[in-house]
This record gives structure tokens, sequence and C-alpha cells, in this order.
């Protein structure tokens, strides 16, 4: 049993660790965190839990956790976890962080979307857990950084395809749509109950922080320099992102093109559905699941292609992904933990 | 392993069976029935099940299922179960049917509420399948007649109670509240979008169908005749029931003995909790899960004990409940197939 | 045209006030105020309201406002009105308070649910603004302590039941579910985005502050002491109310004389919608509008009458009939400001 | 007052044309028909209207219509207008139709998308109502054909850019997301509550009969041929549409110039308002009223503008501006009975 605690559990992210490690058979979690709540057991902070877990938040520790776990996950707001993980990694544990501040190979692109590094060293080190792009590396590697929910979504469709030169690298639109718990649990009039409900808008256009983190990505995977408009969305519901990428075509391809491009792509990965001809992917698909959909279709009038993914953004987004990092370190088998059943509504 | 097949399999109870049973370390799902979608595969009906689930929907023929499963689950609409259950009790298979066909006792008052009763020589057979309160008989059992999701909320937070003598029989108010994938995936305007969301309201008042089907239970628990008032209302969400109760005490009780009476009638059932003290439930506790949360207050100036219990209509309600049921009649762990975490969000 | 100001104009009933006022014929919304916002103009804080509304909110000087309105409404939380009144009315200006604070005839009351009161020999001088019931003292008032939300669901359908002797006075059970906006704009927890959606509860059972308030009127009405088991609830929703009320029947009757003795009391009273026989109220008919509806139906077996009411908890639970209240002080025709058409979606 | 017939009067469309209609200070609504409803009260089909609307839904009888109304509103689904909408015109009256029936100039392009067209003669007299654009066709014309939904949405923002030359025409992507209520009363498992709530999908894709209608009026806008690729979605909320537009930039500009731009163009219009630099729209802001925001911001790095609108897609989207095609037609204020004040929540 490989022995994992959790630093920031009470967080929508970090309970939802909670939520996998406690089922996964192969996991013993033997500790949670919380500033917050530190003293109050886990299943006070959410009663769905009563008689499940009955860990009680600890103070965030780092010599306490060191002594109990093999693995350690971070799930707090940026910036807190670079001053947690170097100790962690000294101490010869693995990490897995949810944050950004271990997904950044270049320390300028982070410190220009959020503030100085004061761990830069430890970013040569760190591996960017895209799972099924950097499955090799991140089998090896002792620090995780994980991606964000937008990143994954927008990821995994464009690299297959900017790898085999389908998408001129400068026309790249990304129209991401949220669900609400991407927002986190801290109280804020933009996720207040009546300002949410029957309302849909734009935000941070043009100014997300994913965008550098996806730039940095799609550009080593295309091997030249991309660019992306990126406009992420707010939906009326809890669980569930889409995201919908317009890109022209570079070559000409058809819609057999690209699908099989996809389809042979993940063929061993077993969390991409690669959506049949003329169906398309929701949210509610792949809702507490790790899967990540994608639909292709093709605007053949404008010789550009058009992708849809959808991901559960507090699986496959973050919790989820963690834990498939985890298994891929830990050499479990990818979906333990994670293959539970899909809901039919 | 245990094989079953589901019949009726393509509403919301059905596919929940089927999400279930796929999931089940015990079972091998083998057949699942639909006639609107016969030859069509599960999951192309729900493409969540997209790589998950390979059957493809199937006919209704009681020959061919018997010729595969030991055990077969019944979700259709009333009526239809009366034509095809004798079939498969005279073939020796064990069935649990989740309409109102076998649920009753007497024949007069599902009459009285459904239409002309064709099986009625197996409802001596039949067992109420409440798996807490009746679980040997479930035990034993060919046949049970899964209870109604607001029955399901209801009896179990009463029984103890009446079975106590803690309550005044004639003073019972159920008034309860129920998430719209209780109403199925038939069409109709009372479950169109734009109908349900942003909206609340009675319905049935007086006349719902569970009504009697709660009183013949309550009446054989508490030994004597038990009449209702019992209120239905649609919730704007998909899955959720809480059951608010008023009844006046029939004897001088405090909170405590209220509680301790609950807790301890529940003390070996897995999937009943009993909230602390000055805490109650949400449906969303128990989203996607089996359990049934109870919560208690004492309303002191007039002498009534407040019960709210909370289920997911669709698990405990319907699909989870009739697999606990198959669990208990084929002597597996009562918690198979129904262990997965809840969520904390 | 009536100069008025609202003071706590950002919250939601005060926003709502705003709109009702600034669309009324014969009123000038001359001012508006914000602790929080001073200083911002009101469309920043709404941006509805864009090009509609040009107030900047300003702070709260009762000098200023004296100067400027003729007739005052304050949207404070319960505790700060009372601050403020008695000045208001030393200068001889018509005033409507929303919270608590002059709602209650017995100080003591009060005391016992909120806090002391320093402004009790005004609370012989305020009169309950429940329009319908109050409507000739509310004419001649200085003060009006304008009801709550639950109250004004629970007492329109109670008390011309309760007048004419229909009622057991000491079984009436209420049991009421709210729309989310009822909690207010202040950031919580219980109306965080991803806590509410999906979600349903009871909260404060048998200990909610506006019991006695109900108690205090129903008493008064009824002739005699009537005590209530109040449950509120809430729901993933953002307006709109709903009250079932359970009650034994006193006297023998049948559903016409109930229907009768409602359509009669309320010939004269705009705004209040019997339905039609085996009809039943839902939030969405009167979402955005004054009206408060009501269903009747009739539990022959246990001689219960079962009322079903609703109304938009921010129009006659809250602004609406504030207006409505201003309406009828100033002489002006009731349902002005307030004929908006209902929508049908 | 004018005389008005609403002929389909039970869909969504058709019921927001009642309300609004019965609200119009100018008008006399004489007449609705409902094909399903016919000989029931409006008002039992529409419970919020009761003691509203006292009108019993008719056949629909173009000679009935003829004798009572001055002007006639079909709020019918394409196909059924162009049957009737000859002999209203035949007989004077003057017309408006919320389906496609009436939007294009050129017959082909109706006939590709919808089917073979049967009073094609009258194509060259409609005028297509987008009222912002078309005010002065609309002013004299006798017949009007008023846009969808997405198009409205689509080609306010983007027309006075095209005029302007900031547009390389060749760029554009219309990416939209629409309210549930879009999709009609007509039942639908799209449209299934269950099926809606807590998800989002793309729909459609590139296929949808918006597209052809917006290019044609693009084409004739920009001088030049001009095609996009147009992805729809469904939001799951009731009401409200947000289009996000991308488009490369033609020639340099900054934000001001295209907030100029824009702001100069609709400095005439009342229901088009511009949103205050680095601010962005809400559907929530224009939710039951005729208005038409738009937020505009600049991708610097990849010279591209975004555009992001919002409308109700009942009111702007249908039936309010069918109201203000009216108003037009008519020679009554623009505004007149759209100018109810927003709603704050």
């Amino acid at each position: 049993m490989v022995k994992t605690a959790v630093i920031g559990a009470t967080g929508y992210a970090g309970a939802e660790l909670v939520r996998i490690l406690t089922g996964h058979p192969e996991v013993d979690l033997i500790a949670v965190t919380s500033r917050q709540y530190a003293g109050i057991p886990f299943a006070e902070v959410y009663p769905s839990m009563q008689g499940v877990v009955d860990l009680v938040c600890a103070e965030q520790s780092v010599k306490d956790i060191c002594k109990q776990a093999d693995i350690v996950f971070l799930a707090l707001p940026h910036k807190l976890p670079m001053g947690l993980v170097p100790e962690l990694i000294d101490n010869g544990k693995k990490v897995i962080d949810l944050s950004a501040d271990f997904r950044f190979k270049n320390a300028d692109k982070y410190e220009a979307c959020y503030q100085p590094h004061t761990a830069k060293k430890l970013l040569g080190k760190a591996v960017y857990g895209l799972c099924e792009i950097y499955h090799d590396d991140i089998k090896g590697s002792q620090l995780v950084g994980n991606p964000g929910c937008y990143p994954t979504s927008t990821l995994l469709p464009l690299i297959p395809l900017l790898k085999s030169g389908f998408l001129d690298t400068t026309s790249i639109i990304v129209d991401s749509k949220s669900g609400t718990s991407g927002a986190g649990r801290s109280l804020s009039l933009n996720t207040h109950f009546c300002e949410v409900n029957e309302s849909f808008k734009a935000y941070k256009v043009t100014e997300h922080r994913h965008t550098p983190e996806m730039e940095e990505i799609l550009t080593a995977e295309a091997g030249k320099s991309v660019t992306i408009t990126f406009v992420p969305h707010l939906v009326p519901a809890t669980r569930g992102m889409l995201t919908t990428i317009y890109a022209s075509l570079a070559k000409k391809a058809e819609l057999k093109d690209i699908m099989d491009c996809l389809a042979s792509f993940y063929s061993n990965s077993p969390f991409v559905r690669i959506c049949p001809v003329n169906t398309l992917p929701n949210i509610s698909h792949v809702r507490c699941t790790n899967y990540c959909d994608i639909g292709i279709k093709i605007d053949e009038q404008n010789s550009r292609v058009i992708l849809v993914s959808v991901i559960d953004n507090l699986v496959k987004g973050a919790a989820g992904q963690a834990v498939q990092n985890m298994n891929i370190m830990m050499g479990i088998d990818e979906k333990k933990g994670l293959d539970n059943i899909p809901f039919p509504v």
C-alpha cells in the first residue's frame, strides 16, 4: 500500500483527492491537512463523508507528513507550494503539486503571471503531469506539476494534430467553458449562487494565467512558437469543462485523417475517448470520471478544424489526473482508483 | 459471478442499474433490454458509457433471458412486469422488480391505485424489498418488490419510532421533495427543462400512488392502522430526495431518546446514517450513493418530532436498493458494488 | 411625484426596490445609499442597470436624506434600522423598514430572537405591513414594518381560515421552501454556488426567527394563542418561495367552503390569486411579480386542509410589498409600479 | 390603439409576445391562436397569466384575424408562415414573421436549408427586421422577417466593424451559447430537464441553419463575400444568449478605435449598450429585457478583436425585437412596451 497525504484537503480539488484516494485499492490515505479546519474531522467539513473518512484535518507540518507519507499531494493556491515542496523533496518524498508552481520550465514565464519563484532550481526537476503526453517522464520523476483544467482540455486535442503538422500554428483559437467548481471553495461574489445561476459570462479574456502554460507546452510539442487566443467562460453547473478549439488546416485533410490521427495517438490511453463520427461530447458524459472525450468536425467551407473536448474539471482537470500521475510514478496500473463507472445522468 | 440481466435498461433507473452492476465485482451483466432502443448499443443511448459498456440493447425476450441470467431486474413502468414475472419465476429465476407490481400484499389496494392485477398469486410470495427492515425475508425470497423512492425515504425514519411507540399514529404528515430524475426519461411538459428550471411545485397532493404503499407498511409495522398526509414536491435538481416528516409525540421523549432509538435500530445497517445532534442532511450528502441520512429535531413547544431524511432517488430510491436486495438474496456482502466514496460536491 | 430614497440599496432586496421604484410612474427615486459601495455608481454594482439608473451610491446620511425624500425605504440587516428610524420619524418622514426591527408589537418577543431594542417607543406607532390584512392601518401610518418573506407566504393563506374558525389552532405545520436570493448577497458558504446547486436542505428547523413574528400575528387574528411548527428549506433557484401548510379542520368543511372563504376574503386584493380547483401554484407563476397564488386541497381521510402558497421572495416577500405599502400610505393606486405582466417562463 | 394578433401564441416566443403586447400601452391584443390549445384559455396554458390575460386560444383562421387585427405576428415553426402570410398581405395587414420564411432575399439559400418556398414573390417585399440596421426599411414595410436569435447577437457587433473595414472577412469565428428556451416548448430529449441540467454541449457544428442567414447579411453589409465558422452551444439556463466572436484585424486598431466605432454607430440605438472598458457582459445583465450588450477586447499578441455580445434570446432574440419592429412600422416610439427596468438578479 502506498502511503499518501493531502496538503490542503478541504478545497474542492483537495476534497476530490480525498475521495479518490479513499477509494483507491492500493493507497492508504494517512493524513489530510487544512489551515482553516485544523482540528476538525474531515467528515464534519464534508458531511457526505460521514462514516467513510475518519481523518481529522491536521496543521500543515511538513515534518510530520514526511514521517508518515511516501507521496504527497498539494492542493493549495499557487505560491504556497513553493515554500513546502523543497523540504518534501529533500526528504525523498514524491510530490504532486496541483498549483501552477511547478508547471513551468521557464521561471520568467511563471514570474510574469504569478510572483517571484523561490524554488526555481526545482523547475528543471519537475515534470509537467499531462499523463498521456509525458507518461515516460512522469514515470521516473520525483516531482510533478499537475496541469490546470483549461490546459488539459486544450492540450490533449491539439498536441497530436500539431505534431502531425495538420494545423496552422498562427490560427489557434480556444473558447473554453468551465463549471463553477473550477473557481474553488473560497467565497467570492463571482461564485455566489444568485450571481452564477441563470448566468453565463466570459472572463479574463486574453488575460488568463493558463494561457502561457498552454503556449509553453504547445510550442515545445509543435517545435515552433505557438501563441493562442484563449477565452474562458463560466457555466452555471458544478462540474465540467468544454473547450471548443478552432484552427485552420495547414494541409489538406478530411475528417477521417484528423480522427485517425487522434485515435491512433491515444490508442493506448485509457482515459481519452474519441467520439464517433457525427457525435460530439457533453460535459455530462464525463462527469465524475477521469475521461477526456474529444469530438471533431471539419468546416470545409473555411478549411478549419473544430475540436470539442470535455473533462470533469475536478477529476481529469485536477484530482483525477493527479492520482493518474501517482499511479504512473508508483508503477501502479494507470486506471486504479479511477475506474468508477460513468453516470447515466 | 452472478449472471444478471436488466429488462428495461434505458430509463434512468434501468441505466443506473447498468452502471452499478457493471462496476459490481461479483456480477456479470449479460443482457440489457429495451423496446425503444432494441438493436442499438447501450453506449450509444448513454454516451457516458462509451468504452465501458459494450452490450447492445436486446428485445425483451423472457425466454432468452432465462437461458442467460440467474437473477433478473425489471425497470419497467408498472403493469408490464406482471406480464413477465410469472414466466421468470416458473423458470426458477430470482427476480427484483422496481415497479409497484409486487410491492403490495393486498391486491385490492394495488388495484385501487393502478389497474387489475394479473399475477395476484405471486403477491404472497413477493417480499417488500426495504432492505433494512425486511432483510431476513429478502434473504430467502425469490421475488422482491423494490420500494418506491418516496416510501424508502419515509419508512426508514418512521418505522423504528413507530415500533417503539414514540409517535401518535394519527398525526403523521410527510412533506417530500424529489429531484426530477424521479419522473423518469419519458418526455413530458412536466420535465421539460424550462418548465422545471427555476421552478418548484407540489403535485398529486393527497393523490400520489405511493401513499397506500406507505400506509400498508406503516400499519403492519405499527401494529395498528396508520394513515398519513403525503405531499410530494418537485425540486429543480437531477438527483436527490428530501423528506420532512412531522409527528406528534405519543409519549414524553427528548431528542436523545429519539436519536438513540434510530441509532440503535440501524446499528448494523451500513447505509443508514443518523446525523449528529444539531446537524441536518442535504441531498448533496448522499448524491450518487446508497445512503439514507436521517436528521432529527424536536419541536418542544408543540411536542412534535421532525425527521428529515435524504436519499438519492435513483440509488437508495431505486437501482441501489435493488442491488442491495440482490446482494442479500445471493449471500453477497450487502455493500458490494455500492461502496463508492461519496462526492464532496 | 413622490420623492423616495433607499437606504441599503445594494443588497438584493434594496436593488429590487431600486428596480421597482425606477419604473414607478409616480415616484422619483432621488437617493440610494450603500456603505460598501459609497461613491460608486449603482449601475456599476448592478450592470443590468447601465443606462437606466444613473444614481451614485451615497453614504448613509439621515440628514441628507431628510432634505431630499418624502418617504424612505430601509433595506438593511436588522439592528441597523432602529438606529436610523427615530431621526427619520422625528423629521416627519414616512418610513418603510424591510428588517425585523419594527415588525413586533411586543418588544420582548423581538429581543428574545434578535437583540435589545433601542427604539421601543416606536413599536406602538409601527404598523405591520401585510397589505391585504392591515390595509387601513397602513393607510394612516408613518412607519411600516415590512413583513418577512416566510410570514407573507404563511399568513395570507392562514388568516382568513383562522378568522372563520375552520382550523384547529394547535395543529398548524408550515413547511416552507425558499429560493436562494432570500439569503441575500452577503457571501457565505451556504450560498456558494457549488454548495447550493443540485442541493436541497432544511435549516434552522424550529429555530427560525420568523416563527415568533408569524405566531404574534396569527394569535392576534385568531383571537387565541397560536403556535406553529415551522421548517424552512433552501431551493436551488434564485427567486421564489413555496409554502405548504397543514392544518386539521376544526369543523366539517369541503373544498368549496375553504375556497369560498379565501376567494371572498381576497375579492378586493389584486395581488392574491386563488388557484382554480385541482390546480396548484408553482413559484414560476409569480416570478418577478407581486402576486401571492394560493392552492387548496382537502385530505379527507385525515380531515386536514393543505394550503400551498407561492410568492417571489424578493417582490411580494420584500421589495414589492414595500412599494405596495408605499402606494397605500401615499394614496396611490395599490398596483402602480407593480403591474408588470408575468413571464411565461 | 393598434390592434394586434399573435398566431402561434403558446410556444415560448409566442407567449413572450403575448406578455409584451399585453403590457404595451398603445396596443390592443385582440386574438391569440394555437392549434394545440384551441378553445382553451391562454391563462390555463400559462398560469402565470391568470387574471391578467383573458383571451381564449383560437383556431388559426386568417379570415377571422383579418377582420380584427391591423398587424399580425406569426410565431410558428418555419414552413407554416409561408402558407398564411400571402393572404394576410393581400388583405392589407402588416405582418411580422418570427420564422425563417421571410428572412432571406435569396430563395435558393432558403431552400438549401429549409424546404421549397411557396411564397417567393414576397421575399423581395420582405424586410429583414434587424431594427438597428434596417430601421428605415422597416419603417415603410408591410412585411418583416424577424431575425433569429443567433443572427441578432452576431450581426449587431459585427456589422459596424465590417462596414468600417476593421476586420479580415475571412477570419470570422462565431462561438455562440444559447439558453434552453431557444429550443422552444416542443418536447425533445435534448430539452428534457435531466439531460440539460448540469450539462453543456456544442450542437449542429458548422450545420446550423442560421449560418447562411448571417452570411447573407454580413456579405451585404461588408460589400464582399463573408463566410463564417459558426458553432452553437447549449447553456443550462432558461433565457439568454452569449456570443463570442473572433476576427483578425484588417488594419491596425486599438481598443479605443473599436469601441468608438461601435459606440458611434449605435449612439441613437436605445437597446444597444457598449460595455465600459475592461468590463464584459453577462446574460444576466439583459435577462427579460430587449438590450444587446457588447463587450470588446483586443488580443494584441495575435492582432485579433474579440467581441462578446449578450441578449435575451426570447426578447431581443425573438419577441422583443418583433415588437420593436412593430413600433417602428407603426410610428410608435421604439422603446414603448419594451422599457421594463432590468432585474438586479
